[in-house]
């Protein structure tokens, strides 16, 4: 009996032995392989992204510091400091075009999308290629073009800017120096039409080119010959912003021999259908509403004409040495995050299509409940992406008041408490107002809650 | 016997148990504490950091892929898979402003300056602050300039660019519009001046400004009445590249009333002695030379006007919809591990000073062994950073050929393998030229030995 005692001690001694060994080693692998100069940073990071918002705000690592940590950045008519608290009174916000429907997205993929930066990351302005391109982002670009479909990209010069919006002016440029004529080039596009063509032209005030306004206008006080003599550079929208729609160039100047900027910041599957990869000359791409990184700035150029390139390239050159290095490392983790999933499960353009059109259907319910607004009007069209029909799902509503006396659509919606962006901006009429759909879902569900408010009230006193 | 054995082998047990359960507690603390979502992007950045490229060159995270990992980047005349082969007839290149000379400071400040990036920090253009600007990031600056001692900052405007040459634009056209006086506004430089100032104004080619070259021909083909009714813009750039001297506006303007944009890239303590904070109406800085990350291209100007602040707003808005907010919280963090540091072990200004320093000191004997080039006189000037005098370490040499028949010296450097940048660009005589200092150690070696040769050749061909 001790004897067997003995021997069951023993063996259990050897047991634990074997553990000590085992756990020991386990000790020693970790000691070995732990991280290196990255861990700091990382904790840093990770401590910022725990703090609790309370779904209603974020708190980054710089964000501004109260009693030694990021303080919460609350969303719209949210306060406190964890943004627990709703505010009253506080008016929806629906003016800008900040995609942050997507923020959920990249959460969800936190592990794959992150970028360390080291702090000897790409010091040189060059980035080892020619005009201040990283050559994997570029390769990476026309690897997502080819899979979205969206885009030729063969035999075509891919240049980067500070978001789309430098490289509009560096094209206008391109195409109208140096001035081999007497007069300006004229820039215009159809209305309605994103305002940033319009006062970004007229800010740069240059001797080259000036913004001469829509088209229609000019057809109707100019007659044709006049037109085809004169050097225009048409910008065209597709799909437009602010109505959705996919845009050709305007049928008041066919047959001139101008140019054309083909803004395509909406053309991926989350906003619109995608009937055939777009292949003109020259092309504007945006990362703030594609992946909805907006505040990187970050956009690209496809251009076909190598001599309207090179202007670009030198345009990029002098107004601002080329292109954060910093952002387009972090483009590039985006990028290959999204062609990991392309189609598969945790699909980027999946997840945004159907934000999207579920954000759509409920706004279209809520405005076609009443007689008072209308919106535009979008059907379903075949996606050669997702190789379905499939409903609209626009970046933005633009709306109409349909009353006679709300002929200033955009202060009868600002009295309801809904901040939008008025018609006029865009060369339209008052009695629209251009209202966004991707913005947080507390914004959205703000605006719907205000909209239908106002809908209610209108039709408890139409009913009076 | 058999008893204390007994005891001896339960005593063992029980150690071994208690072991056992302190490695156990080691275990589930490290699984509970192991790090995040960060891992991945830190296993990469690490993972690319230590690929070995012979300290001739570097990969990065997002270098060009070559059988699964990045390649080396190498530098200036190396070549080969690692770096480490040292091409024959290959030219020294002295030409761009790039400041790799700080890479090994952040190398050795790896852990401190690495920065984190989740998929979603930040996706909304705004940063929780007016202006698209971290306001952690200008309070830091500012507290960077009162550390440092070279700019004051107390009741000043601070707003962001990328880098200053987007930023000198900016303040040009919100010195010179509206346009409220017939001729458009004269933009002028004191020679030699940085070529930017010309071409980008030029570029631009604005209906409100104009590119007028330099003060003294003005003066010399203009009347003193004709040049005080002028309308002018004097970019002063001090300490002044090329030639590293501190400069003040010109004699041959004074009295007339116009503008000034100082332009103080290399006003800090590693490329010029700092007398004292300056204090001017809009000063302008660079992040490319004063930390070292050209590619980040992030700049700052400092502006007492607030009308003339929210006219350069406006412009960063409508060009490019501010800086981007990678590179904002990239540049906070490097700036907080500089601001750690300062005055104390590992200062960065003094890491700078003794390398730019050091290299000046090499050039000039080198120089000085012969009559054949001569370099622009620096003398050793108090500093109230170091709170010493210190001897000159500027940012480039601005040679000049001597020998009369070597009337154009950048084609003589050339001829010996040694790339500059010609007087000529600089609006000075073409017996100048102006070699980069700031660039790697590679390219600096290169510089000195291919000069030597080109003495020594002239000095055996002097005593033939």
């Amino acid at each position: 009996m001790k004897k067997e005692q003995n021997h069951k001690l023993l063996l259990s001694f050897l047991y634990s032995i074997l553990l000590n060994a085992l756990l020991s080693l386990y000790v020693i692998y970790h000691s070995l392989s732990k991280p290196g100069w990255g861990i700091e940073a990382m904790a840093e990071a990770e401590a910022a992204a725990a703090i609790a918002c309370s779904w209603h705000g974020h708190a980054f690592v710089d964000s501004v510091v109260v009693n030694g940590r990021p303080k919460c950045e609350c969303n719209n008519c949210y306060a406190g400091e964890d943004c627990s608290i709703l505010m009253r009174d506080c008016s929806a916000d629906a003016v800008s075009g900040d995609p942050q429907y997507l923020e959920p997205y990249w959460r969800q993929n936190a592990g794959r999308s992150a970028v360390v930066l080291s702090g000897w990351h790409r010091m040189s302005y060059q980035n080892n290629a020619p005009n201040y391109i990283s050559m994997e982002l570029e390769r990476h670009i026309r690897l997502l073009h080819r899979a979205v479909g969206n885009a030729v990209t063969d035999d075509r010069f891919i240049i980067f800017g500070s978001g789309s919006t430098q490289l509009l002016n560096a094209v206008i440029k391109a195409f109208s120096s140096p001035l081999d004529h007497n007069s300006p080039v004229g820039v215009v596009a159809t209305a309605p039409y994103y305002e940033v063509f319009r006062e970004q032209t007229k800010l740069f005030n240059s001797r080259e080119y000036q913004w001469k306004g829509i088209p229609s206008n000019m057809s109707s006080s100019t007659n044709s010959t006049q037109l085809l003599s004169e050097n225009l550079i048409e910008i065209v929208t597709s799909p437009n912003n602010p109505d959705g729609n996919l845009q050709r160039r305007s049928k008041f100047l066919l047959g001139s021999s101008m140019a054309a900027i083909h803004d395509h910041a909406y053309y991926w599957p989350q906003y619109s259908p995608i009937p055939a990869p777009a292949d003109e000359d020259v092309m504007l791409f945006s990362n703030a509403k594609f992946t909805g990184h907006a505040s990187s700035r970050f956009g690209w150029a496809i251009i076909k004409d190598e001599k309207v390139y090179q202007k670009v390239v030198t345009y990029m050159d002098l107004s601002t040495v080329g292109v954060s290095s910093d952002t387009q490392l972090r483009v590039l983790k985006l990028i290959k995050t999204i062609l990991l999933q392309i189609r598969e499960e945790g699909d980027f353009f999946k997840f945004g299509y159907e934000t999207m059109k579920e954000r759509w259907q409920r706004l279209s319910k809520v405005v076609s409940s009443s007689n008072r607004f209308s919106l535009q009007k979008l059907s379903p069209h075949y996606c050669s992406y997702f190789n379905e029909f499939k409903d609209p799902s626009p970046a933005y509503a633009w709306l109409r008041c349909e009353k006679d006396e709300d002929e200033d659509c955009e202060a009868v919606l600002r009295n309801a408490g809904i901040l939008s962006r008025g018609g006029t901006m865009f060369e339209a009429h008052s009695r629209y107002a251009r209202l966004s759909l991707i913005k947080t879902l507390d914004d959205f569900e703000q605006l719907l809650q205000k909209l239908q408010t106002l809908i209610f009230s209108t039709d408890s006193y139409s009913s009076l």
